[in-house]
């Protein structure tokens, strides 16, 4: 971004502006580690951008983006990458999602609409919010997961969590852990087709879209790109990807199953994400949309 | 804050405004504890205050105020508490402070020079960098421990830390700690003289002083007020009084001595502290200026 804001300073002649960021993310997520970091990353850039860039103040903003983080009219540029998939709550009314934990082939169609309804009201929430809090003029990018295709019974969106299901439904087999559990277990997020995204920023009205664009990365980003079909070595896939998912989903699995299984689980995950990495690629299917408000 | 901006709007007739408050300390400061306490904090203030108050915004901005911490202009009101008396730093050329760990009745002449010197730096830096980033006819209001009588060498400023000093060197004494190592540790902060405070505002420029107050608070908040000379329960008070100077020194005392002391060293301290209050309070003496951007 700071690149972005280099390069065009110097093709338009611009004296560098000052730059006040803010990172937000939940009041329970570990800003402290972030903010450690912040020197290194100010010395850095004046190391490398001398004066090509102006003074550049970083803050930390807790809260929710499904709401109001800042005043009125007070933004000029909101950046979102990798978030927005992330619901404000597990959608109501999918007690009958037995044996998933987010949408799967297996799930009856209420599950499908809950989930649909719930981002809906989550994404115009965040640019009714947005649209409030940023200039006339001003943008926002937002890159997120999604899905290729329209049809969400599809395995294209739900695959990487039908699989952990699996390992979670073994466990149960085993009697390490409860099915009732799983049944009650259903994960916070939606992979949204782009057509659904496109319909709620026009729907919602207070932004104009510059770019709609999709983009594929592999499940593992360390994987062999010369293969396109199946990776060669799956114990390696298997464990990157386990581990990156992981990351993602630990919190909220131990919170309902608690910590005791979690190793275990991501185990039995590596192994089964590997064994079908080997037989045929998975991607993450991305959508990068960019707004100006209106 | 929030509630003078309550009245000053009810008595004006002016409806509440939008809030954006920066918390400020240092990059290693524990921002993640104030931050899991904010949406308690938002709770309790639509509660409390329901439609007097406006939309309120609280972000965190790591960072040294001792240098530039906002963009130029974008603040209204700056308001720092407890803060000020911390130098940037340990003063240079202050290694035959032998006995002492802060200026003191031992001290030699240059070291109270050296505090000094460091003082005005410190504040002067203070000011200019507010001073960009304040609005015109902005405000600041500082609040810290200063000292109520020029001559620097009294025990005025000192006693407190003093005492601190004699329970190391009695450590030395019995082989716990070295006193070489004592001799190398001086505190980074500094108890201003109120016309020291005003010389620096004044020769630095970009601020007019509305208001300079002095107020005094005893060592142990919590002691009996009936009595002015002494107080009743020494051991509580010391107790008190060695738990709130721990708070604020063990980190360095520990970097500086190990952790292995720092129990004993505040045993002992609580214990000093409280024989000489149970003779004679101490109090801290404290400056409040009110200055508005020129």
């Amino acid at each position: 971004m700071i690149d972005a804001i280099v390069g065009l300073c110097r093709e338009t002649g611009h004296s560098p502006p000052e730059l006040m960021v803010f990172l937000n993310d939940l009041p329970s997520n570990d800003f402290n580690t972030d903010f450690k970091l912040l020197p290194d990353f100010y010395a850095m850039l004046k190391r490398e951008k001398g004066n090509d860039v102006g003074p550049c103040f970083i803050a930390g903003m807790p809260g929710s983006f499904y709401g109001r983080l800042f005043p009125s009219k007070s933004l000029d540029f909101v950046h979102s990458s990798y978030s927005v998939h992330w619901l404000s709550k597990v959608p109501q009314g999918i007690n009958n999602n037995k044996g998933n934990i987010y949408m799967g082939k297996t799930s009856p169609h209420n599950v499908f609409e809950a989930y649909l309804e719930q981002f809906q009201s989550d994404f115009s929430l965040l640019l009714r919010s947005r649209a409030d809090e940023i200039k006339l003029g001003g943008q926002m990018i937002l890159t997120f997961i999604g899905r290729s295709i329209k049809d969400p019974t599809s395995r294209d969106c739900c695959l990487v969590w039908e699989l952990l299901a699996k390992c979670l439904l073994d466990m149960a087999a085993e009697g390490l852990i409860e099915e009732a559990d799983i049944d009650t277990f259903n994960l916070p997020q939606y992979n949204p087709f782009i057509e659904e995204v496109k319909t709620i920023v026009e729907k919602e009205g207070s932004f104009v879209i510059d770019r709609l664009e999709t983009f594929e990365v592999n499940l593992d980003a360390n994987d062999n790109e010369e293969n396109k079909n199946y990776v060669f070595d799956k114990f390696t896939c298997g464990q990157n990807v386990s581990r990156s998912y992981r990351a993602i989903s630990e919190s909220l699995l131990a919170d309902h199953f608690g910590e005791a299984i979690i190793d275990d689980l991501f185990e039995r995950y590596a192994e089964r994400i590997g064994e079908h990495l080997s037989m045929e690629k998975i991607k993450n299917f991305n959508i990068l949309i960019s707004m100006e408000r209106k």
